[in-house]
């Protein structure tokens, strides 16, 4: 209640963001954010929303008429998919190798429907032996979900595969790409994924807030045929429609985040000008270059290399090394943020992002040589000079 | 699927925006938008947040701990208000006088609880004796919610006495501010208020996309005391009160929008400086000019001069005028935003808004002068020249 005189404008210090995002943010985008406030409803705002849902067409490799960005982090494009799609007693299929499966089962329990969990190893992709076992012992699944991209272990799974199976089994399938959009090949048309969510704090280097999400049309044929409404008035789909919907006369459904999507446009612009598949050639070639640095360091990485993510780099910390202790000093000494383990992992491995704008070779090797100075200084048993190996990487 | 190569960053028009929200963000606010993004937990942006729960205390006038703002726009600010107090099979009293109380009642029912309606008149604030007999009526009623500022027509209802009434009767008390919060009085501790929610858009003169809410101690033992998980797992306060909570160590639960907050953070700022009293005064101040502006062309408020909110004008249309050609030629010859009426006033009404920095002498004597212009073009019977007696209002 008092009148707090003593606050005053905030000016966030200039950090390098290799963490699980939100990762650094592109100059254009933060002048996007910058720009005058228009009205939701304004024409211009309405013209500005069509090129957003276009522009996300081809972010998802999709054709679905419904995809747009829900007016909320990544964690509520979750739950619009599982509010929309799951009716109380459905049985959904949740397989789960990570942190963010486990919030999928939560969604499911909240929504009063089963979630039978098929369990693997973290760090490990989802194994489609274990999905298929699941779903002919459970004929009664109308749903399958995973992720794709585990934000908490850096592993990617074989979403084709286990989307082809789900469909055998007549289930629709709810897709996380929260960490793998702009990073990495998500191809939701020639996949079959029916319903995919993502944010924008990841690979296409916006600030958080927004969470893409696009459905099939077997999903929102699900969707309108519901015998129970949306628990949710917020992500009812069936009003937000009204308000994305075609045409210039929108219906009034909340008031858009105008500023966080006039970022989101820039973000989708420039990742359009570089194209996708050379975004996600930069994101290996990258890595390639950070794996090279963090070998000859001695750190060894969580996921097989078969299933690592470009884009989330989970390395484990040397044996003695206080992990939240190097965080800080790479914090306070460089600027620089890495993330720690999340979860089962916590304590455990850093994860080192390497997402959209700032994976790129600059970022790389100060990452290399600031890990590299405070790790010998602190006395962990690496290998100094792992930025060098990294550099080559990047010159070949 | 294309790749969309004709489009290139978006430049927004520059509009004045009086229509009923998002109000004229302050250039300051704009500019605090697009500084650099931080990480969600970096120690910097915890320090911020505590910073923006002691401004929004100010701002709400409260004490209560569990003031912060959720990652979403007003209507989610609502959602998280009926998804944490009400369980299954409650009865809350919702008391209508406009479109936001109906959405209230779709808030109830999606909980599977009972709405019971106190319907008045659109324009009319709540009246107290209806909500009194209700509330005799139904003695199993555990829940009030009412709408402070109804931005749909601009009445006000009685706060204060309401929740006296609400009280008495041992129920909690849900409010709508949206359009109230840094506009006109809103004393959460004060008026014994138990969850309220607001919007930034409105008269804090930020940017859309947050939703400012605040929960009175009993509020808070009612969630944790819950039967029933709270169905949304976004909007669940027991899972949200840990990373907005004490201390430095947060855990996480969904990604802040650091931007955004980086916004709000500036508008309650610029509102502390102003001083909340001084902001009421320029609201109350402004609107009387608009007013005598509005009077001397011959136009008619909705709501009777007791109930009028200063920063949400609502004015009957005059007869035989196409309402939507004169916003439309506003918008194209002066960029110019006045809002339309919204349900059971669509197509009667218009909505000027004179919110937050919108809220200032230019904007009266542009907007009464671009309407003197454009009615008086369109052969409308109104008396020319407004713009001189609301001059000498804001002379005096």
């Amino acid at each position: 209640m008092a009148t707090n005189e003593t606050i005053s404008t905030f000016i966030p210090p200039v950090r390098t963001l290799m963490g699980p995002g939100p990762s650094d943010v592109h100059p254009r985008i933060l002048n996007a954010m910058g720009r005058p406030t228009i009205g939701h409803l304004d024409p211009m705002f309405v013209a500005m929303m069509d090129e957003v849902k276009g522009l996300l067409q081809y972010a998802f490799q999709t054709k679905n008429e419904l995809t747009i960005p829900v007016s909320a982090p990544g964690s509520a494009g979750m739950e619009t998919c599982f509010v929309n799609l799951v009716e109380p007693g459905d049985t959904v299929i949740v397989c789960q190798n990570g942190v963010f499966g486990g919030r999928m089962k939560e969604n499911v329990e909240r929504l009063g429907a089963t979630a039978v969990m098929v369990q693997d190893e973290w760090g490990q992709p989802v194994d489609p032996n274990k999905l298929e076992e699941a779903l002919k012992a459970h004929p009664e699944a109308s749903t399958v979900a995973f992720v794709h991209a585990e934000t908490s272990t850096g592993a990617q799974s074989d979403a084709e595969t286990l989307c082809r199976i789900a469909h055998t089994h007549d289930c629709l399938v709810i897709v996380d790409a929260v960490t793998s959009l702009g990073g990495t090949p998500v191809k939701v048309d020639e996949w079959g994924i029916d319903a995919i969510y993502s944010g924008t704090q990841k690979c296409l280097s916006c600030t958080p807030g927004l969470s893409p999400v696009s459905f099939s049309t077997a999903a929102v044929a699900r969707i309108k045929a519901r015998k129970h409404p949306v628990q949710s008035w917020f992500l009812d789909l069936n009003l937000v429609m009204g308000y994305w919907g075609e045409g210039a006369k929108r219906a009034y459904h909340h008031t858009a985040p105008v500023n966080a999507l006039y970022g989101l446009h820039e973000a989708l612009v420039i990742l359009q000008e570089e194209g996708l598949e050379n975004a996600w050639v930069r994101h290996q070639n990258t890595h390639l270059a950070l794996r090279a640095g963090f070998e000859a360091m001695g750190l060894s990485f969580v996921v097989p290399e078969a299933a690592r993510l470009p884009q989330l780099n989970a390395v484990t910390v040397p044996e003695g090394v206080d992990e939240a202790a190097v965080r800080g000093r790479l914090l306070n000494e460089f600027n620089l943020e890495i993330g720690a383990g999340l979860g089962a992992l916590a304590g455990k491995v850093w994860r080192v992002g390497l997402m959209g704008h700032a994976c790129n070779a600059k970022n790389v090797l100060f990452c290399l040589g600031a890990l590299d100075a405070v790790l010998s200084d602190m006395g962990a048993p690496i290998t100094r000079g792992a930025a060098v190996p990294a550099a080559q990487v990047l010159i070949v």
